[in-house]
């Protein structure tokens, strides 16, 4: 085992603070990864206050983790020493049911071990995020990152950029389609990103008028002001998909309206408590509402390819590890653009 | 203009009368009908009363509409007097939209003419439902009924019928498959017998325990009294697909957690309030929630020629108009298996 320096949490209310963690020695088929950043996705908070159940303390969060690969097992062929490496939002699963067969490893039948707040297969070891310097992890759950990139830039996508990749992908969103992304959060300014790479024409929805400027630097080329239900109407049955990245529960029938037939609304933001669906503005139009739950270990990294080849990267803001707790006040204000990295040399 | 003996409301407290109304001369497109039977839907109920917004009084419900032809327009081609035939939901759309030239007449995005509380293309003559002696309507909007057939148990069909079957072929059920039913009323008691002859196993989701040998004897073959929690768990992930006939506001969690991987909860019924949908429901395991809205002419054509081919009718209570008020407490407590048909000769 080693120690390993990092920042978590001791329960629900404490602060983020310093600490030791333990990682495994490497096994034949782990990697261990110097990181180098870790991305501060809204879920790090909901976990770490246990606001999604009870979360297992201490908690050490961060599934938007990069770095470079200090030290290989003697059957890792995928990576070297030296190369540049991601790790998303979880480490394993059992490799052999129906839906890790279908490179869907989120759903798998087994267990999928997330990256923190979990316990690996045996069901007991705990698993710490990326609030660290240092992680190991089975090659197989290991992305690729390429040369040259702007890895404080990449580490976002890990999550925030796989999130809204996979239903955009999933709906087939091509060029002469528009897409509505509501909320312009972390995981909004990565939709509008990624749509407007794929070749849609992109409606930002926000209950933010300061936003608009923003939404239109980042690709959009059209802003609704949400607050005012008046400016839906010249979005009924306008648009081909929408994402929804809000995390706090609200009506969605007049994001609805905006759908055509047969169109479809994906949520990706996940309020504590149920939000409000009127079965009529389901049934007129046969509109669909489903959820998306990240993507698996091939198609993140088809993502990740994909951002390359498009130069498509998060916009952030780099901080060092004693002010993850000012950025979560920050994050859940909606006071980050868009969204907070950590400098894993301060850790 | 003929006078047409009816039976309707004048306002959303008053019960269902004997009233006279007016029915165009036929054009030259028009087929005039003798109605024999039209069954009672819940939404005649939510309509005459006022619950789906403001009704036009004198309002005469009815779209479950069976009959012979008694005269045709001279352009009349696909019926000739003598001619069993049905009317269902809507008697006339723009024909020239998306919607209508894909056989969606339903979503006609100039205008649906719905048969009763609606107005004719023209903006201002309000149409009038089944529960009356006659109706004429345009040939295109017209259903052929085959010879033969129990007239009273088909009514039903054009309603309840059309709205289960279109979800059910749209999903693609067949056999092999596991198609969930919530709630057995009128359409449920049919998305059991039409996802059987799809060949579908079907389970049925109900709150009263006691139709548990009703469920199974229209050819469910499992049962779950939903009211207990508990009687989910054997559920989670088995489902194919799930048709939605409650009408009151729910939880739609539970439901959701019965569906597989990417598999879909349409709702057929239209609680007058929102229901409650949990983002996690529906983001774990990318369940898919939907609406289903009838379905145009030619699908509900191609789903009374499979109800002739299978034999599968709705189960009805034959009553007389005079017991339409009665009939109408009885349909919002539960108390029918499974549809009043107003036998047309009493009106």
């Amino acid at each position: 085992m080693k120690q390993v320096k990092a920042y978590g949490a001791t329960s629900a209310t404490s602060l983020i603070q310093p600490m030791t963690i333990e990682r495994r020695d490497p096994r034949a088929d782990d990697v261990v990864i110097a990181i180098d950043y870790c991305g501060v996705c809204h879920s790090d908070i909901h976990t770490v206050r246990s606001e999604w159940g009870p979360a297992s303390y201490p908690c050490v969060p961060g599934h938007e983790i990069v770095g470079r690969v200090t030290q290989v097992g003697k059957k890792v062929k995928k990576f070297k020493i030296g190369d540049f490496a991601g790790v998303g939002c979880f480490v394993d699963s059992c490799g052999k049911c129906k839906s890790c067969k279908a490179n869907e490893e989120q759903f798998c039948e087994v267990k999928t071990v997330f990256t923190y707040n979990s316990q690996e297969l045996d069901g007991k070891t705990p698993t710490f995020g990326g609030y660290a310097t240092s992680i190991t992890t089975k090659e197989k759950y290991v992305l690729k990152i390429k040369k040259g990139l702007p890895l404080d830039r990449v580490a976002p996508l890990l999550c925030a950029g796989i999130t809204t990749y996979s239903p955009l992908r999933r709906y087939g969103v091509k060029k002469g389609q528009r897409v509505g992304v509501v909320g312009l959060g972390g995981l909004g300014h990565m939709a509008v990103k990624l749509a407007k790479a794929m070749g849609a024409e992109v409606t930002v929805f926000s209950t933010s008028l300061d936003k608009e400027k923003d939404a239109k630097k980042l690709g959009a080329k059209n802003f609704v002001y949400s607050k005012k239900p008046e400016n839906f109407a010249a979005w009924t049955k306008k648009l081909d998909l929408m994402i929804n990245t809000v995390s706090v529960d609200h009506d969605l029938a007049p994001f609805l309206a905006c759908l055509k037939i047969d169109a479809t609304l994906v949520l990706v933001g996940a309020p504590p408590t149920p939000n409000q669906v009127s079965a009529f503005a389901l049934i007129g139009g046969r509109k669909k509402l489903t959820g998306s739950l990240i993507g698996g270990i091939k198609e993140t990294q088809e993502m990740l390819d994909f951002c390359a080849r498009k130069k498509v990267f998060s916009d952030i803001e780099l901080i060092s590890a004693s002010q993850i707790n000012e950025a979560y006040e920050r994050t859940i204000k909606g006071q980050v653009k868009y969204r907070f990295v950590v400098d894993a040399k301060t850790i």
